[in-house]
């Protein structure tokens, strides 16, 4: 099997490194962070980014917080480690594996004692999510890559790629298969606005992996699904509902349909930790707005006249109906969504 | 009547006055255009843009080319502002007001002597054409405001402003009017990746006139649409052809399918100088493709990385079936468009 592309986040034992998403592609720049707060703050301002990536860090914050914290005694550790959970918890709303990485950490710590116990189990917890991602990406890898004809044109929206998880990707997984299989294809990056993921991000590392890669403004994708230059649409979501309707990057909804009006496959590929079984349908995803100056200035320079209003909703919801299907790591999921993705979450 | 909000072109008898569109928001400043070579050259870099806008630049280009040449004899001329026409049609391929204005004044120029005479009707022509696409304007704003309702919320996309016409606009022509009669309503502007004219030109000359103005990402629109958080949609045009397929900047296809996916509204507000009776379907449209860097380099800084390829067509197309209707200067256009917009031109 193929090894990951990138290497977003890496368990230090006393602290983790990451890449700083922010400043790629011009700068490869490393960011060591010590405490679950800092952590917290790479979330809130998108040093990194990525549904499982975000979930991976949350865990290795807590484990962090809970090194730092061995020597206090019981009740307080608890006690402690749970305003961690707490204050992670609160950095950015939309993505589910957020909450559900949390949600492992803070069985995990419920479970665990005396506190060196609870340290010892916090720590392998987190490390567990990070090489469970692992093995997802590469299971999402083999089922994607099997849609990935010889000569094809593949479309992706904003980075669900290596740097959007622990480094194989979810809508990008089978594209680093498929090109090692040495499959050609070509892919176009949405540049995806207003933080430009598609443009930064995933250009760079399908780059990197020597993938055909070329960028285009999000609307350009409409017209090359009208002319039928694309063959197929991989992307990733925050969080997939009971329904099928799943939240992702803004622009994510108007992909789908101009895929769908044109009869092109449009697949989803989450792990299953991005399913909520808990919301029957996405307008009851809550969605993250952002501050307008991610709109108004870009690279420094201010392009909306000042006195005048943005508005930065960070995803949008795609109702299911658009969804060809849904890839997660353990399998394809087709219609009904409803029964389906039930069925796989429980198996 | 409501005067223009804006002045983006001016005829000074030995040269011509226009706003430099490419340093809005952040500095307003004049460049005078010489001769027709200096006009070519603003029209191919966008220092203007907008389909009507180009028109009228290229028709005075002519104008000042004649006055500049008024000392040849007939036959040299002739065969100069021959040359001039040609290279003034050869630097935008998709906009047909360009080759309408330099038809016109190829009419008077084929018609006119001696050189005197020639020099004064194209003259005369050039300010006609700038005349009439004011009162167009004017007209367009009357049918097009008894659309917009009180309370409601309009979307559109690039620029099809004052800016982009002699001074009223096209798509917005009739908010300046609904605006002027007391109508409350709001506009969201999508900031119209790569070049950002929304953000830029239609943000600064709608709040110039103390219009409601919000700027989104291009790819937000299809959510708030999707939401029915918009009522209407209007959005200007640089080609109909015969079936009602139109050009416009890139992302109207977008936009279109968004909001007929959702029964909202969607007009295209143009002068008949757009509609081109030559081409039966959007299919037989010159595209223009611009240069990478506009996608790649934002106010300097570069985001896609060095060696990954970015592809930038300035248009797309939207099938006739996604539109509601077309107002032009000679009324609303209803379905069936093939017959109704032959009849509309030809009347």
């Amino acid at each position: 099997m193929i090894e990951p592309p990138v290497k977003p986040i890496e368990w230090l034992e006393e602290s983790i490194r990451i890449i700083d998403q922010r400043q790629l592609p011009l700068c490869e720049v490393y960011l060591e962070l010590k405490t679950a707060s800092e952590v917290a703050d790479a979330i809130k301002t998108m040093a990194l980014r990525g549904a499982p990536l975000i979930g991976i860090a949350a865990a290795m914050g807590v484990a962090l917080e809970a090194l730092h914290n061995k020597d206090l005694e019981e009740a307080t550790f608890k006690a402690e480690l749970e305003n961690t959970i707490a204050s992670l918890r609160a950095t950015r709303p939309t993505a589910k594996n957020l909450f559900w990485a949390l949600e492992r950490m803070e069985g995990v710590l419920k479970a665990a004692q005396p506190t060196e116990q609870a340290v010892a189990d916090l720590r392998a917890e987190a490390l567990k999510i990070y090489d469970e991602d692992l093995e997802t990406g590469r299971r999402m890898a083999t089922i994607g890559a099997q849609l990935i004809k010889d000569g094809s044109t593949i479309l992706t929206h904003c980075n669900a790629g290596g740097l959007a998880t622990s480094g194989f990707g979810t809508a990008l997984a089978p594209m680093y298969l498929a090109h090692a299989n040495g499959i050609r294809f070509k892919v176009y990056a949405d540049e995806t606005r207003p933080l430009l993921q598609g443009a930064r991000l995933t250009a760079w590392e399908l780059n990197k992996a020597g993938i055909d890669v070329t960028v285009i403004c999000d609307s350009t994708a409409h017209g090359l699904l009208r002319q039928r230059r694309i063959d197929i649409v991989f992307v990733g979501a925050d969080r997939i509902t009971t329904s099928g309707d799943f939240a992702n990057k803004v622009g994510t909804y108007g992909v789908a349909l101009s895929a769908n009006a044109s009869g092109i496959p449009f697949y989803v590929i989450a792990p299953t930790s991005t399913i909520d079984l808990d919301l029957a349908s996405g307008s009851e995803i809550p969605i993250e707005e952002r501050s307008p100056e991610e709109v108004s200035v870009i690279g420094g320079t201010r392009f909306v006249p000042q006195g005048v209003k943005a508005y930065n909703p960070a995803f949008d919801v795609t109702p299911h109906n658009l969804v060809t299907g849904f890839i997660t790591e353990k399998g394809l999921i087709d219609r009904p969504f409803a029964t389906n993705l039930k069925r796989l979450v429980r198996s």
